[in-house]
């Protein structure tokens, strides 16, 4: 018997009552019915990333709204900074790159945070600068960017957007659209929207509209005038994807539930109890700067194969974490925290990985990072 | 957010297949497409229980299975032992009054399994007892009964059966009815053959069958003859129910996959972890002599009310697992290790406990019981 327990960054656990919403028989898209349900996510979407502007909900992965945030905001030639420390900084310079667009980058190590000094001093070299994009949670270094400073240096430059791929930090740490003044907000729903993938949402503000009228770069699937249009009248340009957005709209009931703040606490408690745990084992995290509390990332001892651990860990005790990716692969683990993900889910993973680094033959006392885990853990529990 | 974690001794926790298969649209019960799942079903169940004789499939709870072995072996005015040492051996002497039958006791210290010595001697002074009722494993007191040892004794008795309520114990303890001459054995669904609520399976022996011919209390349901004679034929006398026996097929095939004698030994592991966690907390087990691997009880310390630690636990923080029962009630905790089961449930439940006790006020070292756990599970853990 294997029980699987899914605590990858991405897909993660989607919730019983959303399953069973999801199940439910098809409705058509252009009816009433649909319409409602549409209007209810559009208002809950508002409300997590806390903004007055109209998020829009795109059939896509992540990706896709990536790309939308560039082609309906860029010019060919244009010049834009792209903050790369992982894997998903290199996704903006190739979706750049394919348009012609002039991207150039600052390049930090995995496992460091963004320093803004070196983003305002890029722009005050280039004021031409179009856009800077950033991971708000870069997963593949599971670094946190400081977006609320970035967004106080492009605030005020009227033709300099900051584009934020909120993939895995949007619904995971406090992200103030409106306030902090972000340009454009990008996620998908397999994070912390707990959702099969499939839908990406993004976000505009109104300096981020007026770029969108003078965009040239070619366009039709992705055009988000056409989605704005169409989804300010509560449908979609094209078919929309009926059965997450009504998993969607169970999701964000359950997040208002809860409380979006609580939310983010519960993310934020997850993580730091598996920084606990991961440092108690004697393990030592990759982010160096500002953990990302979408996943903890920690490097494994030298002597173990982190593909084979990983692999185990997966195929024969049911527990899915993830290992690195690209120079990093078989050396790191990252632990999700995202989405439907409990203090027990942070249990499980540590035990595994206490039960796994021993059978690999490591050194581990067992509970000692479960009982760093629990010390972390026990100022959240609920009062009696 | 309540993640919900369900570790009581029953109903316990559907494998995500078996809510699947059982979700899918409702068939009739009179076709050969049911009648295949039926037999399917049958042949599993044989396998389970080691019989070559018929299970035959109740659509009633276990209690209803313990009524018709009642009335379909004994007479008014019969003789019978009833082995009463918790809340379920009291069930017996209860269903043998409500027909007239002379129910007499042995009755045991709730957390005392039965010495069969003090069995032997009852029947040696008492040669016209028609049967002997117990429970393979009781689960209000959770100890487990010596039921090879008992059959030996009822064995070579021609008219006295054992009957044994295996509604915790059939599936977890290796049961073997053929060879240990059991002649009558119960369980039900929600137990190990982890299904909702709804099915009891009851199988007899020759020895039993024989005795069903004389037997003259009124019945009409529970006529087992009827049963047999139908089921036989792959169906049933009257509506079967039919979702849960999809279900239960499936549950079969679950468990041949596992290997029968690993589903014993799962059981038993997980058990044996719980007990090594509780002792290494400080907490007395119930059980004084033979533990049974379907829930282990433990005593919680004396200052602390029970009653509202395992409201607590289930209501604030998601993980249900069960308090005393009579004169336990609110004394003690019971922790499943029942059917969807595995070690990171274990740990899941020894960790809320760790937790749910210091919020309580005692004086505990986090991941000490998870430790003890750990080092226990760890022997079980699959090779790379």
């Amino acid at each position: 018997m294997l029980k699987k327990y899914l605590i990858t960054p991405g897909p993660v656990s989607v919730p019983e009552q959303v399953l069973l919403d999801m199940a439910r028989p098809m409705i058509h898209h252009r009816t009433p019915e649909f319409e409602e349900i549409f209007k209810e996510a559009r208002n809950g979407l508002k409300k997590v990333f806390k903004t007055e502007q109209e998020p829009l909900i795109l059939a896509s992965s992540g990706t896709g709204a990536m790309e939308s945030a560039v082609i309906n905001t860029l010019n060919q030639g244009d010049k834009v900074l792209v903050i790369n420390g992982g894997k998903f900084g290199e996704r903006w310079i190739k979706i750049c790159q394919a348009y012609g667009i002039n991207a150039e980058s600052v390049t930090i190590e995995w496992g460091r945070s963004v320093n803004p000094a070196d983003v305002k001093a890029f722009l005050d070299k280039n004021p031409d600068t179009k856009a800077v994009f950033v991971q708000g949670s870069e997963t593949s270094s599971t670094v946190y960017h400081p977006v609320k400073e970035l967004a106080a240096i492009t605030k005020d430059m009227p033709e300099t957007l900051l584009i934020v791929d909120g993939i895995t930090s949007a619904g995971v740490h406090d992200t103030r659209f409106d306030e902090w003044g972000i340009d454009i907000l990008i996620t998908g729903s397999q994070k912390a929207f707990m959702l099969p993938p499939g839908l990406a949402f993004i976000t505009l503000s109104q300096k981020a509209w007026n770029m969108v009228e003078k965009s040239t770069l070619p366009k039709f699937y992705f055009n988000l005038k056409t989605e704005l249009k169409n989804q300010l009248k509560n449908t979609t340009a094209w078919t929309a994807g009926v059965s997450l957005i009504i998993g969607l709209k169970t999701v964000l009931s359950m997040m208002e539930k809860e409380g979006i703040d609580n939310v983010f606490k519960r993310h934020s408690i997850n993580a730091e109890a598996t920084r606990a745990a991961v440092k108690a084992l004697g393990l030592k995290l990759l982010a160096q700067d500002i953990p990302s509390n979408a996943a903890t990332g920690c490097f494994l001892p030298e002597n173990i194969d982190g593909k084979a651990f990983v692999k185990y860990l997966r195929d024969k005790c049911g527990v899915s974490i993830a290992g690195g990716q690209d120079h990093l692969a078989g050396k790191i683990l990252r632990i999700s925290h995202l989405g439907y993900h409990d203090a027990f889910d942070t249990i499980t993973a540590v035990s595994a990985i206490e039960m796994g680094l021993k059978k690999f033959g490591a050194d581990i006392e067992f509970g000692k990072g479960v009982a760093a885990a629990q010390s972390v853990l026990m100022g959240e529990m609920p009062s009696i």
